[in-house]
């Protein structure tokens, strides 16, 4: 430990028969032994679960036939967070403290199962998994077995809100859970393995922005069991002084507790607990009354924390075949992996398990005996029962502003320009102001870029470290979060949702594929607490990318990806939902949807930089809700079957495509052009595949069955094929989208670059309308021509030709939907 | 700075006037005259890059038509750059030492450019870029320009190995460089924003998997400039005592150098490089010389570093409209943003730029003064010339064993059993043990898990921490490096090819996503260097996705996803490359293709459980080279046209395949059946569209133009769709793939919860065969109740029917191909 370190009294008490005064605990070596007991009987029903089908009580002699035939389950994580799960018990019911687990190690699913089985919420939830032998029976069958539950805690496991699957994402949920919960304590268990992971090594820094007085605590529990899957972890093998330097320096005061003894361990343990919740009061209780001196002074409280060095498969088998298994990587997995074949790995399963002692620990209905079962907190104070945890229980909706008293005046198509972002600031402010506690937004220092500084009207940046003269916006209250870390952004977000409030996540689109693996997760946790009854429905995540791709022109290539598109409709389509506003009155339409919405991942693309509005806020309400219409004001089809459709979706796109249509009807009025804008790209594929999905009867009523479609797409163009292959005019599909081209641009460029200017639209009609390659041949010269120029005209000046940025829908008539709405 | 801390002399010199004597470097106030004068030439070239078009040596009065109409560069970040640079460069002249710069703050790029102009790489690669005022004029016009250059550090920019666009990578990326190249030294600097992503708080750690003996060095460089975007850094607003104990913990020891006098700071950051050199040096003679005692035994080095405290936008306009803006994050972009149309704007720029007083750096013609051209390296130990950043120049290929010879024998299809890692796993082992020093293999700790464990007879794992009794295969010079961070990995390995070297990442299918936007910007990287002369080829970055989606039946849903695939298709298509090996022989021959190839991305996805093999090396081989291929000994169309096409891609879904099939010739003997297996994905786009995509010709007398095609994909059914969409035939695909619908199950299960088991094949056959439905009702009713029965099996016993999981083909005639190849 560094010198002057804040951590004392418990820590160094490491070594081997170090005497720790029972001290604060007031815990006697009976109260101490209980709490063993109750570990005895968590690291029982661990291994039951990865070992038996049958005889749960070990009534009769183990046989193979008792044995799974396939061992899968994590055995080396679990006796750790038994641990630390039966002292949070006692903390819990000391104080009455309001609780949640965040379990960080992969694989830990037994050890949580377990114990909110023990605590009885495993059965409220289950039925069939009864407080029984029977029950006992069926808990160990299932686990991490056909039809079952998986080996690592999941949606399915009472009381977690973090998968256990992809590791690395447990501390940022658990602060995300903690943001405006004043009366949380959220205990995250972080895996030394899953501590090597980008988002955990950057998690550790959201010190940094909780709030004492606001939100509640994090108390983080670094367990130190030595090993990865075959390899040691880091942190475990550097040295203590090392590690408590690394901790402080992010900002924590880290109490150390080590050893394998488990009665040294307890009460090691329960003294640590005690002294960090005293610490966290202290804190809360120094900022809530005033006493503390605002954040921002440089005197940022420092947060206790705890160091948990304890053999990996701690209490399994110490040697096996002659090797040493306990407190190596060789605990990892299953320490006795021919159970099923060899006699002396059953008879070492079967004195493993008798190690337990289960005859003090369950009665002869297999019931947990009172005297344990009274260790555990009751009703909503039960970790597993806990409803943060189950946020839908908690949600409630949002007090959302009109948004369409936020919307622009659009006297006639194109008539009036806005920066879409900016007005929906606005929006954003005033949901900001009437939600204080429920809503955040967060983003990688982008909200300003993004031309969202409205909100900062109502409210500062989240920020509890030094304030300098100068800084903009900064309080330890914002509701805005803003670091340079995706994954921070996204988990922390994740776990405000997760525990039943709302936000947003806005960031370049090209940069959000960071976190492509995290909306994974993310959405396989929503499909699957689809399919469980007791999991509430929580608010949505809601992406908002602006500086999309195609406004990238002078950063350049590395800025250019539309891809996050292609990923989220991988996912399954019940969660995913695409909206792709064309300007300012969709995307206030759009957002106000997003944010209503529960259990989906709302993905929205908007652009940042002035544009034209196209749209009435009457008429953007109606295209919104239908996701997918024509545009009769830019269409001259008059209802007949066009000879071309020219199909849009994304700012850029549409804006392309109405200046060729304007084009078209200068230089060729007679073509019968229909105009088809998407906003709800979901819409595109069949009804089948999508719940959004138009009926092929309406999608070919839109881009008829034989015409050649022109598609200007904000992505890639293969994301549409894929969306509307199966649709019979499929073949007729023409689709400009990005391309993997990028190079220095201005906007205009970069659309002629990707093809997907107005000029190469209208040579696109040209060659694809039957007839109009040889009557419209001198127009087509006309477009190769002016392509040439528009680009030099870039190269020499640096910018636009003023004719081409400048350009707006010629229009003045008003549509019939606008005249209707009137 | 924590008490006890190993920084101590120029650490502590940070105060205002603190005096620093002279100490090592020997260098008087003139010498660090000169090289604030080349600092200031270099700043100088900054400013104009970002403002300029004309008149480039001020030398007549500035008008706005000499400013640039967008101004779109950076310049906070920029004087920092330009001082870490020009103090290097002393530093590589007094030691003759080889050093790469790594440059990690966004949008660095004018200052890069800038200092690789001023030592005259940049002329040399960019000839028109000449070093006169013509020259000059050329380098600031093409500056984030239309068809120019990005405002950040790109593959464009001598000396780069390191993308500024996405932040975060820069150290990983630094020390993937520095291993294996023991005489070299990379200089890092560290963004304080990009230090707050997930890589680059991790990557700190990378130091554990140095070894001194056999690697160079890093010299991070941490630079607080304090703002990001518009927030203030987390590391440069906490007490310095935390930062420096943040870092001490990560196991640097650091050289606190802050200030904003110039004359200070250069003194000050001269004394603390040169401190930093002689403490490398130590190390490194130390660890080579045998007298520091080996790595593992808890004396782990004390690498130096550096943290510079130095104001954002340095020497720029301090104020502007009466609001501050040096050292503030307004000067993050363009602290003048109105040149061209604010006269005072106009003025403060001419002030601005002549305080760098120009006249005394460059000669009449521009060039800079010889005094000055002097203070930089020359030929190969310029920064911006050294090979090592253009690594290509180093590349050799490897020495492959002959992968042929250790392939496995395959008397008929499915008459052996291997498990495709492992056996690669010994090739993989003699690819190290024959070349040493060039090629390393990186992963999640996973190398074992996915069975490739033989290496561990050639190397071990890196690992530079301590060592306890009972670890498996650790020491410093591994060539195996295993840390829980797929950012590391990647980082890493991207690093050491770009400096020249060779290497693999094996991982998870499902967690590679954790990657996607690293990939995104390598691909970027790639596609860039291609149209980039001087940029020698490299070698391609390989994966090897194992514990693949369709062997995560009991990890469950978390673990399964295939849309990496998806992911890389999305790239320039002459960069990336799928494929998907069906046995062991294939994928050892697609294995030695990777390794040989360059400037790929290169996804190679194959199981590591024991499966049938199919094809002899000879046919192994044969079938690789075409990519794509009939397997005959599969079919019974004889050549002629068949009924049904079985497609197949990935090796779970062949084996489904092949049992389909074997199904089908019992109980349909008379249906004429084609298999057809994809090895390269690439090969089902048009030809127009990849470079390995097959003419339709040959496409269409593969797959017909007319008959049904079942086909049975790795990953999401929706690719095979838009790689093939534009085919004669594609309306009669119906692929099955893998659907977002986990539980846990038994590897059967797994492919029958999918529809992409045997049985199901077979009904998609009987539902599109035109007649088999009504011929072949009883066989699709058997077909049900086998899935029925199987299912249950699992449910009742845990693991597949052993007449399933048992299965290979009755075969036992040798193909045609194989009787020739003998």
């Amino acid at each position: 430990m560094t010198a002057g370190s804040a951590a004392t009294d418990i820590t160094n008490a490491t070594g081997p028969g170090a005497t720790v005064p029972t001290g604060p605990t007031g815990l006697d070596d009976a109260d101490l032994a209980l709490i063993d007991a109750y570990w005895r009987a968590a690291n029982y029903l661990s291994v039951g679960q990865i070992y038996l089908l049958d005889n749960p009580m070990l009534r009769r002699p183990l046989e193979p036939a008792d044995i799974k035939p396939r061992l899968l389950g994590h055995w080396g994580t679990t006796p750790g967070l038994n641990l630390v799960y039966a002292h949070l018990n006692r903390l819990i019911r000391a104080h009455d403290v309001s609780a949640i687990f965040v379990t960080g190690p992969g694989h830990g699913g037994p050890g949580l199962v377990a114990n909110t089985y023990l605590e009885g919420t495993y059965s409220e939830v289950y039925p069939h998994i009864s407080q029984n032998v029977a029950g006992m029976r069926r808990l160990f069958r299932q686990f991490s077995f056909p039809g079952g539950i998986p080996s690592h805690v999941a949606p399915e496991t009472p009381g977690s809100i973090n998968e256990g699957g992809e590791l690395g994402y447990s501390l940022v949920h658990a602060y995300g859970a903690a943001f405006d919960n004043p009366d949380l304590l959220v205990c995250c268990v972080v895996g030394d393995g899953e501590a090597e992971t980008g988002a955990l090594a950057a998690g550790w820094h959201s010190d940094k922005f909780l709030d004492p007085r606001h939100d509640g605590a994090v108390l983080p529990v670094l367990h130190l069991n030595g090993y990865k899957i075959a390899n040691p972890t880091v942190l475990a093998r550097i040295p203590e002084r090392d590690l408590c330097s690394l901790l402080e320096g992010y900002g924590y005061r880290p109490l150390v507790v080590a050893g394998d003894d488990p009665a040294a361990v307890h009460r090691k343990l329960a003294a640590a607990m005690e002294t960090a919740y005293d610490g966290i009061r202290a804190i809360q209780q120094a900022a809530r009354s005033g006493r503390a001196t605002a954040a921002g002074d440089g005197e940022r409280p420092r947060w206790p924390m705890i160091v948990l060095r304890t053999p990996k498969g701690w209490t399994g088998p110490r040697e096996v075949d002659g090797i040493r298994v306990e407190g190596t990587f060789r605990a990892h997995q299953v320490p006795l992996s021919e159970v099923r074949t060899n006699p002396a790995h059953l008879e070492l399963l079967a004195e493993w398990m008798r190690s337990y002692r289960p005859e003090e620990l369950f009665d002869a209905d297999g019931r947990l005996r009172p005297e344990l079962a009274a260790l555990a907190p009751t009703g909503t104070r039960r970790m597993g029962a806990n409803p943060h945890a189950n946020g839908g229980l908690l949600l409630q909706g949002l007090d959302l502003p009109d948004f369409a008293a936020y919307g622009v005046d659009v006297p006639a198509p194109g008539a009036t320009t806005d920066a879409p972002t900016r007005v929906l600031g606005t929006w954003l402010r005033d949901v900001i102001r009437d939600n204080p506690t429920t809503f955040r937004m967060f983003g990688p220092d982008e909200t300003a870029s993004n031309r969202l500084s409205a909100v900062f009207e109502a409210t500062d940046r989240a920020w509890d470290a030094e304030v300098e003269p100068g800084d903009d916006h900064l309080g330890p209250d914002g509701r805005v979060m803003e670091v340079l870390s995706e994954h921070l952004c996204q988990g922390w977000l994740e776990g405000y949702l997760l525990t039943g409030r709302h936000g947003l996540f806005n960031c370049y689109e090209a940069f959000i594929h960071i976190v492509d693996s995290m909306v994974n997760q993310h959405a396989k946790w929503l499909k699957v607490c689809r399919q469980i009854p007791w999991r509430a429905p929580i608010a949505s995540l809601n992406y908002l990318l602006s500086s999309h791709v195609w406004r990238q022109d002078h950063n350049g290539f590395s800025h250019q990806d539309p891809g996050f598109l292609d990923h989220v409709v991988n996912k399954k389509a019940e969660i995913v939902r695409i909206y792709l506003p064309p300007d300012t009155n969709t995307l206030l339409s759009v957002y106000d949807h997003c944010l209503r919405s529960r259990d989906y991942i709302n993905v929205v693309v908007a652009g940042k930089n002035p544009a034209p509005n196209w749209l009435s806020m009457p008429d953007a309400i109606a295209h919104c809700t239908r996701g997918i219409g024509i545009w009769e004001w830019a269409s001259n089809d008059h209802g007949e079957v066009p000879d071309v459709v020219l199909g849009c979706a994304g700012d850029v796109p549409t804006l392309e495509t109405l200046a060729a249509v304007d084009l078209l009807r200068r230089h060729l009025p007679e073509l019968k052009v229909r105009v088809v804008n998407v906003v709800d790209l979901m819409r595109l594929q069949p009804a089948s595949e999508h719940p959004h999905g138009l009926p092929d009867r309406e999608f070919d009523a839109l881009f008829t069955t034989d015409r050649p479609v022109i598609f200007a797409f904000h992505g890639y163009p293969l994301l549409i094929h894929r969306l509307t292959y199966r649709r019979t005019n499929h073949d007729s599909f023409h689709v400009r989208g990005y391309k993997e081209e990028g190079t220095t641009t201005t906007p205009f460029d970069m659309v002629m670059l990707n093809d997907l200017d107005r000029f190469h639209l209208v040579i696109d009609v040209i060659d694809r309308v039957p007839g109009l390659s040889v009557r419209a041949a001198g127009l087509r010269q006309q477009m190769v021509d002016a392509r040439l120029w528009a680009r030099r005209y870039t190269r020499d000046n640096g910018e636009d030709q003023p004719e081409i940025s400048d350009w707006t829908w010629p229009g003045g008539h008003p549509s019939r939907e606008q005249e209707s709405a009137r």
